[in-house]
Order: C-alpha cells, then sequence, then structure tokens
C-alpha cells in the first residue's frame, strides 16, 4: 500500500473535489445545467479539425467516422440540454392532501435527484460518443451529478482535449470547477481506487466484460455498495427465417457484410452470431456472404492490443469442434491490419460449446445452422444476455415465426425487424442496454434520454408548506415543468 | 451438500415452475393481469376475522391495527390493478423513423417487460402488507413477473391463509397454476438457494439489515449477478429546531411519544433519533417526552426473538460512553413485554461512536444534543442512509435553516415537514426507500406505483411493421395506453 500512498492521495483529493462540487452543482436551476451542456458541445464543435486528426491518429479511426461521432456527441450533449428544459426526466408527482381520508392522507410530492459524484470508464471504440464528453458524462451531468472521467488511455491527447472543452464550458457558464474532473493516471489500481472511494456513488463504464466486471465486483465489495452500469458487449445473435433466406440471401449478405465489417468490427453491437436452419437459399447465403467479406480491405483497428486480440479470439473459436471457416486467409495480415472472418458451425455443437457464445471483438461472424426453427429457437435461448436481437423475415416468416419476437425480447434489450445491429440511433426510444452480461443492469439503458435514470434516485416531500418545496414541486409550478398530479 | 439433497430438488422444481409460468404470465394482456389482482384482495377480504384472529395470535398485534394493515394491503392490490388498466407503467416511447435524417432514423419503440421470475422475502412487522400478498408480490405479479414467496416463520399459519386465497384467485382467473409459488421451508439455505437460482431475476426483500445484505451478497456473487432489492430498516432522524423547540415542546412531545411507542415501535420508519440543540424548551421537552413514554403500558412484541434483541441492543446502547436513560426501568417486563425506553447523548459522544448509529427496533429513541445548528448538520450528515427524515420547525426556523432541507435529501428518501415518520401512505408520489443500508437501491422504492420499476426492464423494437409490434406500440394505440410519441 506504501507504494501507492502518493495515487491514494491524489485520487482522494480528486474524489473530495468532485463532492464538493456536487453539492453546489445539484443545487443549480436545471436551466443552468443545460447551458453548461450546450457550451461543451460548442467547445468541441470548436477544436474542429485539430480534435479529428489527433484522434484519428490516436485510433486509426477514418475522418469521415470520426466526424459522425462527433456530430452524435454533440447532439447527446444537446439532447440532454433539452431534456433539461422541458423538466419531465424529474419524474414529479403530486399527491395532495385528502385530510377526511381515515387515516388523513398527507401532502406528499416526490421528484429525482441526483445521485452524487460519478466515476466514468469511457471506450476506446467511441473515443467521442462514449468517452471523455460522451453519453455517460453528458447524462450524469444533466442530471446534477459531478463527474470523474477517467481517461482511456488508448486516445490519451483526445481525452484531454475534450476534457480542455469541458473545463472551458466550466468557466464560461460558472460551474463549480471540480464539477467535471479528468483523471489521466491510466493504472488498473486507479481505477479500482476511484469505484472503491467514498464519496463515489455510481460508475458508468464501457468496454471488456473483463474490465466491467471487475469494476462491479469492487463496488459490490464495499461496505456501501453502490450501482455501476457496466455496457459489456454482445454477439448479438441475428436469426434469419427460411423464406427470406430462401428469397432474399444476396440483399441479406450484402447487408450483413457491410454491418460485420463496418469499422473493423469494433462496435459493440457487431453482428458475431447468425442462426440459419440448412434450407433453400443456404449456400447460395454463404457463398455470397463470403465472398463480399472475402472483398473487404484489410484495416487498421484501434490498437496493437486490440488486433492481438482479435487474431487470438479468431484462432480459439476456429479451433472448436465441429467450426468451418469460410474465409481462409488468416485474421490479421503482415501490416497488422485486420481481415474479416466468417465461420459455421452446427447448431447442436453449438449448444454443447460455452466458448462458441464469447465475444469476438472485431469482424468476425459464426454462422450457426440449425437443423429446423425449433432449433434455431434453442440456439438463441442458449445464448447470454445481448444488446441486441435481428429477426431478418419476409411476411410468410412472421405468419409462421411470430412468437420468436417475444422470444427475442427475454434475450435482448433491441430487437429489430429486417435490419442490421450496428448504428445506434440516439433518441428517447432507444435502449442501448440487455439482460447481463450485455450489461451489469437489465433495468437501464446507456444510450438515450432514458440514460439519465441512471444517476437519479426519488425523494419525496411530506406535508411541506409551499415556500419550502423544490420550484418543481411548487404548487403554481413556476418552472412549467410536466408532472404528474393526482 | 448431498444433505441438501431433496431441498436442492425441491427448489429446483419451484424455480422450473416459475419460469415456465413466468413465459405463459408475462404475455397476458394486463386487463388480465388486473382482474387477477382483484381476485386477490377479494379473497382476502372473503377471510374475514378467520384470517385476523390467527394474524392476532401469531403476532400479538391488536385487531384494529390488523384491520388497517388488511385494508391497505387490499388497497395495493387494487392500485397495482388500476395501474395496469391505465398502462402508463409500461413508459411506452415512440419515435417514428425520419428517412430524411443523414443517416436514417429507423422507427423505434420501445416499452417496458417484466424481468422474470422474483423470489419475495415477507417481513415479521407486516404480516400483510409487506408478506405473502405485500407490495413486493402484489407490485411483480403485476408488472407480469411470477413469484416464489419464502414464508416468513413468525407467522406461518396467516402466510398459509394468504397463499390459499392468491391459489384460489389463480383458478378463478384462469392464470398459470405456477404464476405465484409459496415455499414453507423455513431454513436459511432454502433462501441462499432460491436467490443463487439460475431462474431467479430479481429479489424483494423487507427485515433486518443481516438477513437483507446476506441476500444481495449470494445474487451479487452469482455469475450472472441479479438486482435485489432489500428494505433493511433505518434510525429515520428528527431534527427539531431551536424555536420549535422553544415554543412547541409539549405536543412536539406528544406526537413524538405517540410515534415512538406506536406498534411497539415495530416499524422501519420509528423515530430512533431526535437531533436537538441545547436551549430554551429542551429540557421541557425531554421531561415532557420522558413522562409520556413512562405513562405507555408493556405491550408484547412480535416474537420472543425480537423481545430479545430489543433488551440486548438497549442495553448496548445504554452503555455506550456518555449515554444517558432518561427512563430508568428495563426495557422489558417478566412477562417479556417491552417498555419503551429514551436516552440522550451529547453531539460530540455521538459523532465518534459508530454503534449508536444502528438501529435499535422497538420502542426506543436516542436524543442528541448538539451544542448548535451547525453541529445538528454535522450528526444528521454523519448518519448512514435513511429511509426518512423529519423537521420539525417553526417559521422563524425556516427562515434560518431552509438549506437543511436539501441536505436531508442526501440522507433520506422521504423528508418530512413538521410530521412524524411513521405511517407510510400508499400513493404515486411516496417514496419508501432512501440510500444504502436503509435500502439496496435508492433509485427504487417499496412502496407506490412506483415500486414496480424494481421489476421492469426496458425493451426497444426497431423497424417493425405495425402487425407485428406489441398492442402497446402500435399506430393505432389500440389498448388506449398513455405514450410518450415524438
Amino acid at each position: 500500500m506504501q507504494e501507492n500512498g502518493p495515487l491514494v492521495n491524489q485520487l482522494n483529493a480528486v474524489m473530495s473535489q468532485s463532492l464538493n462540487a456536487f453539492q453546489q452543482y445539484r443545487q443549480l436551476p436545471a436551466k443552468q445545467r443545460a447551458t453548461f451542456l450546450l457550451a461543451i458541445a460548442k467547445n468541441i464543435e470548436s477544436l474542429g479539425d485539430t480534435l479529428l486528426n489527433i484522434t484519428a491518429a490516436e485510433t486509426n479511426l477514418p475522418l469521415a467516422r470520426l466526424q459522425g461521432e462527433r456530430a452524435r456527441t454533440i447532439g447527446q450533449l444537446n439532447m440532454y440540454a433539452e431534456m433539461l428544459l422541458k423538466g419531465n426526466w424529474q419524474n414529479c408527482i403530486i399527491n395532495t392532501a385528502i385530510p377526511e381520508k381515515n387515516p388523513p392522507r398527507p401532502d406528499i410530492r416526490s421528484m429525482n435527484v441526483p445521485i452524487g459524484p460519478v466515476v466514468v470508464f469511457g471506450s476506446s471504440n467511441f473515443p467521442y460518443a462514449y468517452s471523455t464528453a460522451g453519453g455517460d458524462t453528458a447524462s450524469a451531468l444533466a442530471t446534477g451529478c459531478s463527474v470523474v472521467v477517467k481517461a482511456h488511455p488508448a486516445h490519451p491527447q483526445t481525452s484531454r482535449l475534450v476534457a480542455k472543452a469541458i473545463a472551458d464550458a466550466i468557466s464560461e457558464t460558472g460551474m463549480p470547477p471540480n464539477v467535471f474532473q479528468h483523471v489521466e493516471e491510466s493504472s488498473f489500481e486507479s481505477g479500482k481506487l476511484l469505484v472503491q472511494h467514498p464519496s463515489t456513488a455510481a460508475v458508468g463504464f464501457t468496454g471488456s466484460f473483463s474490465g466491467g466486471k471487475s469494476l462491479w465486483n469492487y463496488a459490490a465489495a464495499r461496505s456501501n455498495p453502490i450501482p455501476v452500469f457496466a455496457e459489456m458487449g454482445s454477439i448479438n445473435p441475428v436469426l434469419i427465417f427460411p423464406d427470406a433466406l430462401a428469397t432474399q440471401y444476396d440483399s441479406l449478405a450484402s447487408q450483413y457484410a457491410a454491418s460485420i465489417s463496418l469499422g473493423v468490427g469494433q462496435f459493440c453491437t457487431n453482428p458475431g452470431l447468425i442462426i440459419v436452419h440448412a434450407g433453400k437459399g443456404l449456400s447460395a447465403f454463404l457463398e455470397a456472404l463470403t465472398a463480399q467479406l472475402e472483398k473487404v480491405n484489410a484495416a487498421a483497428m484501434l490498437h496493437q492490443g486490440i488486433i492481438t486480440a482479435y487474431t487470438q479470439k479468431v484462432a480459439t473459436a476456429l479451433q472448436q469442434p465441429g467450426v468451418k471457416p469460410l474465409i481462409h486467409h488468416s485474421p490479421s495480415d503482415t501490416d497488422h491490419k485486420a481481415l474479416p472472418i466468417l465461420a459455421s458451425v452446427s447448431a447442436s455443437q453449438f449448444l454443447q460449446n460455452t466458448q462458441l457464445k464469447e465475444e469476438v471483438f472485431g469482424p468476425y461472424s459464426l454462422v450457426v445452422v440449425a437443423d429446423d426453427a425449433n432449433q434455431m429457437l434453442e440456439v438463441l435461448q442458449s445464448v447470454k444476455g445481448q444488446l441486441t436481437t435481428s429477426l431478418m423475415g419476409s411476411d410468410t416468416d412472421f405468419s409462421q415465426y411470430a412468437s420468436f419476437i417475444q422470444e427475442a425480447t427475454q434475450v435482448a434489450g433491441r430487437v429489430i425487424c429486417n435490419g442490421v445491429p450496428t448504428g445506434v440511433e440516439v433518441c428517447d426510444a432507444m435502449v442501448h442496454g440487455g439482460p447481463f452480461p450485455a450489461t451489469t443492469d437489465s433495468r437501464f439503458t446507456a444510450v438515450g434520454v432514458e440514460a439519465v435514470k441512471r444517476w437519479l434516485r426519488p425523494v419525496a416531500f411530506q406535508n411541506f408548506p409551499d415556500a419550502l418545496l423544490p420550484d418543481e414541486l411548487k404548487r403554481d409550478n413556476p418552472l412549467g415543468v410536466s408532472r404528474k398530479e393526482i
């Protein structure tokens, strides 16, 4: 422990400052917080090409992709600002007194309040949208929580630039200086200490299962456990029903070749499992999908660790009993760039094998061939919790297999009909979550307006005179927020 | 493990049946579930005096109290039935497609679905309202979850009768037979096995810290952790501000003598900590409170274990440095009946002592005497998470100490102005929850309509043709549920 003395002291200071900032920040009017979020968005935009070029160099992500992700990040900040101005995120509920009831009902009014300082661990694959000023930070700051971001070591300069944009927004809008803090200490130990710190009230994480589950374990072992929302990836099963396979194999192959290789497969919604049953169209589908994936150019992944892991995990998958590679080249070329890999296995072999149910992060997909539709369902039910499940079928298919929709809701947080899982729309209805291990708590989403619920707790005010109530709950509703009055 | 073989087999069968029932039950229309809940309520009412007399014999609770609690239990079932008919609990959100957006926004619609089989551990102190057909069971059944109740060993016959009322309602309304199951196996091991079972999706618990935290630990140690909502009690700090103390000491003493001794102090909202500062009215308040509590008759507690624990915990509290008993009789008489105990301690002694911050379940309260208002706040901030905090003050007090309201929201789930914490109204705005260890997750309430959120997870449907959507999300809203359409 002595070695860690300076680190412990440093992080104690960070969390103590975060708690102090929280005590001021949570009491600011929501409108001021909205102004702050808008300023962060504006400052990130102002970083212009400087930011994009630095991130491209750090992550190997192409500029067009980074432009899109930057737009999304700015869009998220603006969305939460808009939410703050509308006010319905606070879930204001008012039960007025009923003196004649036995026993008499007092006046009770409840609303959401922020949970406390939130520690955010950004991801490597979304250097903007799930990182320093990404969805976790934006949603937590929106609710009135202070935020401590542990910078992702894969893109330190990007993180520093974005942190500076937030720091500038703090000055410009007069926020408490430590409402956002950026910790560049990259050790595993520092993450553990942040999660264990008594002032930490909640944790947001996006990344691998091992990383997310470790943080979850540290939080669970605290004397006062705190919520950790970790989004830990998924293999995103895709079911292709027989009529669609027989009649649309070509367009299905194109759609999925694009989705599997999109962004070098570095999305948590990458379709890693395609479930079909033997029959008309199958061999044509496999041929077309293989041919299209073979045409994809080798591309650099985020960093050396990712390509190494991809190569190893593909090798492990291909060694499993009954797994046949459909693409015979190596998953990485001599320049350490990644190439898509496709393989197939029978459903009966898949069902016996837990290894094949693990995520292979990268442009890889496994086609599981079932004997019939019942076995397709069995395959779906055998996988762990998922972010998404896609159902590809014609009208004829759905007249027969409509019950699969309900089954898919039991596996994943988002069910897609005739579409690919990649591409997560940021909107009110989005659910980017799902049963464990897709996330650590299926009751929440990491994307969209509803993501703020992770950082909010309800408080009831009983028998308060109007003047002492928070403005949100006052009789005349001076802030004009949306409320449920009963 | 071999010894437990029969128990393991029995509980495996229970959970397997629960999962099967869940798969059918979750797909029933909400209106059918409402009919079921209403039938349970009717059947409990039909048990009439038979039920009341048995419970009175098992719990020592007076008939008038049991009548009130039965009315509340029936009211809760009816409230969730009404909620089901209104439909806004499902949080239906609709984002229609925007094809011209870049990239195009698909149609995305989300709604809440039930999480899965819920295991409920009822409490001893609420044999109806937090037990077999209590709030956890009613809210879980409302959402479409199946329920397994582990009967509380302190009132086995009550639990069996209520379980029979539910079983009859299942037959009468044609529900899947195992949607509710009653496990009478009272061992600690059986509770552990139920929480560890792979088919268990969530747990509800009301009771002691040691019981709730053990279950939470078992759930956290699973390979797929599940949410446990445990409500584990509280000492419910009450702050009496100086002007109120100086001018209203007599009525404050009456209010709090009644609240401390209500139901022999066997409420999780019992006021176990009264924070004042030395000054005018204090000695008069202490004299009046002592005198009124001394007049309270000895009364039987729920069972022998509770009175033993009460006696021991009072003795431990009174042994702490600086604690002065204000009532000098023993906490229990020769008939093993309980008597109220009041003690006082200086704030500086209290702040140094963690033992004094622990709950003493029963008619006990500790008055903490601070030097000034700042120290009163320090005392409030030193306690762990609470279900409630009460602020007793005049207009003069609140003109000076309004900031205490915000501080109180950081400690508790419900803040009461000039009222006692006992008496938990069942309504939409109620928050019966709070930061750890009052509960294991401050983001939820155990009482009121909002309590269903513990058992619900959101699912998004992307790009679905209208005919394949759940009725709740169809274009024409055939069920007429409340929705957010954007």
